[in-house]
């Protein structure tokens, strides 16, 4: 049975109290909004590591991208990627290799993780029938079903699936006149599929097929947005909110089926849309946990994508968004290596954390407390550990000539909180 | 005559013309608004360099804080990192120099300087009461106002001025049960001389006196938050309101005089506060330029301040803030390098970048549009150009595997934007 089956009855997983224990919420609360959908808790039942959920309530989470690709691809590098992320906070892992042995490094990637493993099947799909001479049109549907299960069945937590991208959603994208067409991978393989064989995606068609397999090892749907803008410019288009129409209605019959199942979102959208957009979907997909793509409020940050992620990140988290997937500074250039994963994943926190504070999450503004009541006490040892990479903090600071004092080289001895101390030092009242 | 004293007149100077050219608005719209004290532009009559304007309808500026401290001073050090906040685009530069020769350093940034510059003078009278044994409490009204001519004469385009220290907002202060207190070093300095000598706050008392230096050499006052909040926990309290009330009524009274005026504002902010503080201080100041560090929607991000000061100044900026002060790295641990201050330019552009979005300058959109035309286009010369840091960029992408290839190293043959161009490569329509 599903976590979402076993709410549904009224029994309490030991999923859902880890869960619980992690967040501070009772069991049944968790349970409750597993029930209604709002929370989702991705573990398969071939896959054991401590749960963590994700949705409704719950601390913001995040999600670090790993994988090769068919020009650079090293296992070892991939295994390097994955703990950089789990060391610097990731709560999740996608790996979206679509170069190398692709089971080799998935099945690795599953034994070393202790959290929660996404994937998007139809790449590896796709890579097979590449590497026998075969073009993408070529893909059976079986082909594509056939790759999900045996996913599954090594243990993957939840999967990307671009279900929306339909006959119809893809009439409404042509009548769009978008910048940059579709800029997701998934995404785009399928509307090739579609467009060349003059065929509905079999992801939509037979999407029954889909919940059967998920339903049988618990394995999350992450409902891809495969029309998801890659421009400021084609944000919140009729393509892109067709498609999220679609993957509401197929949410409902996840439920329905007893399958978890979240959303995905885009991608590039202006400051001023972020926020609208997330109250959209959790109106349009009945309140299932959002996952989204920074968002990246302008196009032009390569080299600094991360940023312009965290700054649309914590907008978005402030806003309702459930999961955030980080954006690396390698973004828009190349595949990110070790660094950039950890910046990524720092980036993405700060938005993360930043967004809980916006929810209410009490530990988020007792962190933020103890941070500042050690600030001004000059208490550097509590304040490297509330930082969010205690090793750089330290570091910076180490390499100051005022290490041994209890000021900063910023201000040295004009530092304001000696200052303010001072100048109320007998307790002087005005 | 000041540019605000010109304006009130009709008269179109060379600076209105200026940062008319600049902004691509008519140099009569420039008047209108320094007139109204809606724009500065802070120019020393005695600093030559081309003018740039601050305010209503302008992009977004950013400021770059340099300086050495008691214990870390090098005049090539600081030479450098004016060179590198100038070149990663900063519009505003403040030498915060508390420690080495003070003079030299000063005359040095404005000699080699391209932008305006900005002081804070109080740190030099502190600097030389404190090297003559003497206490922060025994300088006198005369020391404070004499260096503020002495750097009005070098050529200082504007100057950080904590008027709004006075025994009443004290007294509020007195009230709130900040986490942090007094946080800003020229604050803190004021606080003390008041608390000591039971007086008031000269810059306030004898604030006429500080008009008329700023009126003779065109200094723009720079209004600076001496009781902003350091913490998310002081955000928005008493103190810090009292004190903005104060700063609204003496820029009324420092237009009245002719002197272009500027306000500063916080600090640590919650993030859903910054957007109504952003409101609230052109509501209470008539208007009046906002002058903002960070501001910084959580306290823990010590080592990655610059990415925390991104997400609040991007808020910031799309809500009407005109100038954001950067914050590095290095901020709460130790003062910042050379490539801190990049790091910190760099993050700071791309939240005035975001910010002019929503705010709608059309040159802006315009960046965006080129980038993604020429991503779509895979014209990676165009893109390096009008990416945030070309060098960067262009670094990253060379470093890859397929920096030879149209397509990047993320996707290869996976490329989204090669499968959608292959899916509807005939115009088929569905």
């Amino acid at each position: 049975m599903t976590q979402l089956e076993e709410a549904k009855k009224g029994r309490i997983t030991e999923a859902m109290r880890q869960v619980a224990e992690a967040e501070g919420l009772s069991a049944e609360t968790v349970r409750e909004r597993v029930a209604k959908g709002r929370v989702v808790i991705p573990r398969n039942i071939n896959h054991p590591f401590v749960a963590r959920g994700i949705g409704e309530g719950l601390t913001t989470k995040v999600n670090a991208n790993l994988g090769t690709s068919p020009s650079h691809f090293d296992i070892k590098e991939e295994l390097k990627k994955l703990d950089a992320a789990i060391h610097a906070g990731a709560d999740a892992v996608m790996d979206l290799s679509t170069g190398g042995k692709l089971d080799r490094i998935l099945k690795a990637i599953l034994r070393h993780s202790t959290v929660m493993v996404g994937t998007v099947p139809i790449y590896k799909t796709v890579s097979k029938v590449l590497s026998e001479n075969r073009k993408v049109y070529d893909m059976t549907a079986d082909e594509i079903f056939d790759e999900i299960e045996a996913q599954a069945v090594l243990g993957v937590d939840f999967v990307t699936v671009h279900c929306g991208v339909t006959r119809s959603s893809l009439k409404v994208l042509q009548g769009c006149d978008r910048v940059m067409g579709i800029v997701s991978r998934g995404g785009s393989l399928l509307a090739e599929w579609s467009v060349k064989n003059e065929a509905e995606n079999p992801l939509y068609e037979s999407y029954d097929r889909l919940l059967e397999i998920a339903r049988t090892y618990d394995v999350t749907l992450s409902l891809g947005d495969g029309l998801r803008p890659g421009s400021i410019f084609d944000a919140e288009d009729s393509a892109q909110i067709s498609e999220m129409i679609i993957l509401g209605e197929l949410a409902e019959r996840a439920r329905h089926a007893g399958v978890q199942v979240m959303i995905e979102g885009p991608g590039h959208v202006p400051l001023g849309r972020i926020a609208g957009d997330m109250r959209l979907q959790k109106r349009v997909c009945g309140g299932a946990p959002y996952y989204v793509l920074g968002p990246l409020p302008t196009d032009i940050g390569a080299g600094y994508d991360h940023i312009t992620a965290a700054i649309g990140g914590a907008i978005a988290a402030a806003s309702g968004a459930d999961f955030l997937c980080y954006v690396t500074p390698a973004e828009h250039l190349t595949l990110p290596g070790v660094q950039e994963v950890k910046e990524g994943v720092i980036a993405s926190k700060i938005a993360a954390h930043i967004g809980d504070l916006e929810k209410g999450v009490a530990s988020a503004w007792e962190r933020d407390r103890k941070m500042s009541e050690a600030r001004n006490r000059f208490d550097w040892k509590t304040m490297f550990a509330l930082s969010v990479d205690p090793d750089k903090a330290k570091k910076m600071r180490q390499a100051s000539e005022d290490k041994d004092r209890d000021v900063c080289t910023m201000c040295g001895d004009f530092c304001a909180l000696k200052t303010y101390a001072r100048a109320f030092d007998e307790d002087e009242l005005l």
